[in-house]
């Protein structure tokens, strides 16, 4: 089996419904730039608050796809 | 603009529900007593279990706030 | 009241309904075979991707009962 | 069982006779002031040199107590 | 000599000059409400950009002050 | 001489004389099941509080010992 | 409000006049090639030297903008 | 398709070749006792001196198998 | 002498030689459409088990080159 | 007050009494070869085991003093 | 081209003029007594506060230079 | 048995070779000035890049050794 590289690049995703959601937000959007994702890592959540209450949840993840070039 | 100052808090919420749910109630109680919150940061998630079914979701949060003073 | 010793294992969940479910399976499956589980912290989540969608929610717990022996 | 919130605080306690009684004097200083602690971890330790002896061992303890407004 | 506790805070400064000042009008703001500050350790510093130029340079800083109760 | 291999459990030790006793007691009911133990990392001490005084000191380890299989 | 997701780079600014001109720099040149930069954290600083005297402030900044595709 | 469970332990293999000898080591002996091994994690790597000389590489290892009980 | 701007990206390479042949297959290929790469730091390595045996060595790396623009 | 330079070195203290009396070897005999020693942090403690009972406790310190010239 | 090995040291540097000059003092410091150093990683900064002002800013730095034997 | 000090200092070696003969050449090359070096554990590795290659792996260790005074 060949040798392979992959790249690694974090993105945030956020969403109003919980955690699970702003991750697959994230994760959706970033399936139609990037070929072959595989994982996505979960390195950080917080909460965006207005007015006392909860505005948005927020997932920043590692995610890792196939390197074809570029920067 | 004005130079300005947040005091930062910890805090944990606690919920049956589910992560999403143990912040929310966290971040609702905060609120009652600190002005201005703006972001909670997630630093810790647990949970309690008893006769080994889940009883509690918890999140531990760092939630900023402007600085008015007090300890 | 007499010294006590526990002891800590690292499992995995995985779930495509959510992180709190991956957790809740994990669990439920290690108290099938350990007594006493008391706490379960969360030390990792990420995510499976397949075709450019969400596939698993995993957790990774660290979960802590009373040692008995064994290894 | 109703959702529930506690706060974290951070506080230095010191004493020449050694860690464990440098933690004890933080804690029931502490306790004179707020209610219901129940845990309190070590998250640094150090030691204060005077003419090359030791002069104090200091411990670092994040509490947990119930949340009851204040800042 | 007495055994002492201290309690320590977590606040975040911001300012247009940079970091060194962003820094001391933290603590001098944090001066005013709270006695005997001794050391203040930088654990974060970030920036706030807008329309690509440097907004505010922010530090967040841990405290550390004598215990005298309160929350 | 010949390669080696050793595995590593992670135990919680607790005692109400301090920090030393709950390590010992560990290591000493971790002994009668696991052959060959060589050292004992501790990753966290915390402190069990009752009625605002110290109830018990706990100490986690990483103890190390020669993999003869089991899981 | 619709749900949004950002990317998140790692770049180094370095300046001979300081650490707050060295991240100012970073910014600016970011600043050309992507829209809507919102936040720069700081995760490293260093400093190159040459025939004993500082040469170079260092900087690594993460900065965040809106994902607009591309890799 | 089914929810599913993982375990994960510490090994440590040692080996006078060189670290990735150590790894292997650590896996193949790993590999007699538990099934369905998939991924190991180096979290640390050390080297053991004796006369000046290295004697052996070590390599601290997380792995990760089906969780079919047992502790 | 001008101020510069490095930006750094991540990325992971796999080799069933060992860790060295992994990082250098990452290398190779990212100086294929990158220019003036200078360093590349080690963040994370793993093993790919397939049947009890070694499958790949993984190695993450963060590269820095020269920042011309682009995402 | 004139600027001032501090040098920090790494110790590790050795002692069958407990982790307390670790710490004290270790400053006690550094003194006697440095200046104006001041604080002595504890990064790292670890238990020797033989024959299943506690041989040593050990405290690895990070110790700062008077920067005086000598590598 | 030949192997070479380097050395590294802990030191901290201070100044009531700000960051960059702490750093700065200590560099300029150090390489009184080191030949051919290369790089400081700043590892961490904090502020000494005197009756409510700040009083210095220190920087603690790891330089590393030419290993030429001594301790 | 007597109470012991250690002293502990970090190094970087450099190979053309690899990781393992980076490691090897530190410890070889501080060993003839340091007496009783037990333990070399890694914490950091990278890569020198010249010209899209591979120039130099680089390891950089912590070695303990029998304290005996100097600086």
């Amino acid at each position: 089996m060949a040798d392979s590289v992959y790249k690694i690049i974090e993105i945030v995703g956020s969403s109003s419904k919980g955690f699970d959601a702003a991750a697959k937000v994230a994760i959706e959007r970033a399936s139609k730039s990037l070929r072959d994702l595989r994982i996505a890592e979960v390195i950080a959540q917080d909460i965006q608050i207005e007015k006392g209450k909860v505005k948005a949840y927020r997932v920043k993840l590692k995610v890792s796809f196939k390197f074809e070039g570029g920067k």
